[in-house]
């Protein structure tokens, strides 16, 4: 942490600053330099409160130089964590994962059949929501666990693990019972006491963007369910909210490659749910396999027009087989141009 | 909802719309013009979901004219809501109430001497919080149970009514023990379950605007809560998240008249959460009471440079003092503005 | 500055970034830490070009503590500064001053009018615009230098000095002619190019925000005008952009205390464009200028309903002459408050 | 347009909204819905300036459907423009086009060593700032015209065109003297006279979207240079402000294929501005190219460490020669996919 003074601290303002971070336990270098003076503060173990320095007399600016994550950062464990799935792993030097499924599970067929199709066109991760959640409580809200047995034993048929959202805690039993990974939505992203309970778990999660979460807010949700004793974390960028409305977010791909210099988790991406249009899903998927994505997740449904959430950005199963051929060439293309 | 069809869409195209909304249950009237064709969509209840039809050939663009909440809107329920804490009243017409205390409690003495401040300076609702929603899993995160038995016993020692922060549905019965107030904070604002929970109580909800949330869902969200049997809800302004980083949010003010315009439901502001910067929060106070708001919530610490929490945008009692004086003189003066 | 190393950087690694800000003539003074090791730079007199040190091999990250601003800035110069405009003062100190008039100039006898009522309602400036930066190039785009006669002609009938935007070099010195103020408009304040010719004046400017310019890049936008000689500057907010669309922009009104503080030149506050709707502008306008603001800019159109551009936005003369009655009041109130 | 009234609209509002559309020569037809009237306006040949109706009593909303451009929308020109810039065409069916150079003009040696290594290395067009953009005044600005002949001098003697950017109208005369292509920067996007002046002139122009612009407001910018008669337009996108700092700018791939399906323009990318980081740069450039992007434009700097301006950015040789290695093989890559 860098605490700047203003231009016109006087030394007894600079001193009150140097004694309130030794109170803090940490160690004060001032910097005197041409025009004001920075005080260094050092012998912090991690991220530094500075709400007893923020605001004390002469004080301009706090800067932070730690981040409020250490167990999700590559620089402290520069070896890559590779999350198992049901026997499918997600990681640096694995195959592109590819995680496919209607947004809401609607009926037993759509969901075997949507199973059937994923499998065919060689998906790995079958998905599918069960809890819904919607902007306003008129909209359907996904069938529960009705929708969870059907996602299961479409999984087990077909022979897919399949990931679900989970929005409470005391879902988290009924939901780990059908479920292989554990979804937690962009809203919940910093739901800390649903993140603490997944932590508690030995399963595995995918962890979505909140919708205004800035990176190192989005790593640092990821601590809190590493902190608990779970590091199986896959985490996923599924577009910010920007003033643009030509598309539903704005997908953020620099992320990929920024997350994986800055942590050792897997990163995968969700175009459907970045720009809200079909069309715009393949074109996208492929522009986040060359960012470096370790696998897609995208919605498909047995027939787009007839679903009951989402369906103007889910993949037709013609859609889906056409962007997992593209897929497999891109990533030996990827091979070959890393050569 | 109004879908527009692309410039050179056939008839066919259009005819295939009609007969998708006409599925949904709904009538559809098309609207020829010179340049494309505009297809209305009647006799719907609420809002739509546009899954079905926002990616048939021909359609350029769906505009929803209808919006995701109808119980919490005043075009539908004209008259004011007014929502009583423990004796407090908070709405269209009545005193503007401040809610004040620490971010987060942290002994009993701490608390029962912010107490006794904000009861001798006139406020009317202590506030402290127990259960701290923090970005990383190391900063301090509230006493819990036993912050909350500080909280109501200090509330009760100096006769002011409370409200905290809970986080988590197993915690609703405890925390609806101590407080006369549950406030669900902008990180949990789309935490659906948690929203539908306190529906379904008879309990007053402090509902504060998610750090992205549009006015729409904002409305949305409060929508959850009445839907369920509650219409106890106040609303609360705290800023949004930006591309500016000189505050540590947005304060965004217009809401307060666009939402006495839009909803029934009381309006107060934040602005210590919106600035982060004591010396920011008198001043915003201020405009915050001009723009109309029902009412205020500040954090006010007995010694904010000793604070666990937030101390650089606490006030210090005097601070709060000199604050409670101007709203009481500023609340007169719009009285008579008003005349 | 600050310059960040990697955990891991090593000795060479640091020796090569003190190398390269020693080139740059500067000082550089390393800071060991417990985790890493940061770099002071000191002896710099403003802003540092971090180009040749961010991407060198060990360092993570460079933290700017000098602005790209000094001359506009109250550290190095605390007197306010009041800037004048036909014999109208604006800034600390003195009274609150309103600009008001229509969007665009559309006939002689819609100036005149507009002239009249603004006067006779105890209006300080007239504005009014007739050079137009509209988004397509199919809509009005004003009357041009015909326009600006129509202006001259009316603020000198009833006594007001006039401020009308200016957007090319070559219109400088006719606009001078016929105008009191130069209104460089949001979309222009980082057209540098315009900002360093306005700046050989010795005439007063009215430097509005951009769309997306942070505080730090305002008060820069001002340096410009003010590094070339001429300090009669004018701020002005108009909002921001910002993900909400229920307000045609997101009024910022924290940015008045901010810029009291980080500049000495005066802001003022613009509800029209901000909100684009009549019915905010009154209120927004009172919680501006209980922020602090040294005057107000607003849209009063004879017949707004028949106005050219942005009627929606205008009030009519009669909610112009409330809103000054109540401006005089609310000035009285915060004189009293100070006391 | 569509024009939404009020749930409790009268008939008399609907009445004066229907004539005040037909004052503007257009035609309204009321839809009557079960909970409110909309009113379609018809006739209308392109955007409707909304001011005479947005606010007029009993109305809700109005909805824009026509948009502020159509001479650059594909609705109405389907055929692809090609762009041709000395010789290399950029656009719909022709080769990747790489722009490449240093942010800025530093020497005539200098400029010479980056002509040859970006045409070694198989670069289509020189790029170089002579006047530069930069957010203080006291940061280098450009040579001015002395960089000008050494940008043309260098692009003549390797035999590339060359593309600079323009900041002023009195500059376009002696810019198109020395450079093939003109560059108008993010911060000029809306420059509304620039935009005018270059479309005035037969010469191609690279235009960058503004730091916030929307993709209808980029192309109304863009409309702006076609309506005066100049249809050689480029467009750029170059990254959006948003909230997230660990990027210079957010960049926007989506962006490239909706101005492929909404414009008949070429675009491309820049990767070098959007993230701010060299080591980004080609990860970034290589998702644009899947993104369908028609070009890029990266910086090169002889010697990076050493630029003037935006060294951080800046890929050396080796590096860019490898990333041209890459977009080739990429390229090829595209081509079969497509088949």
């Amino acid at each position: 942490m860098l605490i700047v003074m203003h231009h016109q601290a006087t030394d007894a303002q600079i001193l009150a600053v140097k004694q309130a971070v030794e109170a803090l336990g940490l160690r004060a270098e001032p910097i005197p330099g041409s025009m004001r003076t920075a005080i260094g503060v050092l012998d912090n173990q991690g991220y530094v409160d500075d709400s007893a320095i923020r605001e004390l007399p002469g004080v301009r600016e706090v800067i932070h130089v730690s981040k409020p994550y250490k167990l999700v950062s590559r620089d402290f464990h520069p070896r890559a964590t590779i999350v198992e799935v049901g026997g499918v792993k997600i990681g640096d030097g694995e195959k592109v994962v590819m995680m496919a499924g209607p947004c809401s599970i609607e009926t037993e067929e759509q969901m075997l059949t949507a199973a059937r199709q994923v499998k065919a066109a060689g998906g790995h991760i079958l998905r599918g929501g069960a809890f819904k959640p919607r902007t306003g409580p008129h909209s359907f809200q996904g069938l529960g666990i009705a929708g969870l047995k059907y996602l299961s034993a479409a999984g087990k048929a077909v022979g897919l693990p399949v990931v679900t959202e989970v929005m409470r805690i005391e879902q988290l039993d009924i939901v780990c019972q059908h479920a292989d990974m554990l979804q937690i939505g962009a809203r919940n992203m910093q739901n800390f006491d649903l993140l603490k309970e997944v932590g508690k778990l030995d399963f595995p999660i995918l962890l979505k963007r909140g919708m205004s979460a800035t990176i190192e807010e989005f790593l640092a949700a990821a601590e809190y369910i590493v902190a608990e004793g779970n590091n199986r974390v896959v985490l996923c960028e599924r577009g910010i909210r920007t003033f643009e409305k030509a598309t539903r977010n704005t997908l953020d791909l620099s992320v990929v490659p920024l997350i994986r210099e800055l942590s050792h988790l897997p990163i995968i991406v969700d175009p459907s749910h970045a720009t809200g249009k079909r069309h715009l899903v393949p074109v996208m998927a492929r522009a986040a396999l060359m960012a470096g994505a370790h696998g897609l997740m995208v919605e498909m449904h047995p027939e787009p027009e007839k679903a009951l959430c989402d369906g103007a950005q889910s993949l037709d199963p013609k859609g889906f087989e056409k962007l997992m051929l593209e897929l497999r060439r891109i990533e030996d293309f990827m091979a070959e141009l890393a050569v």
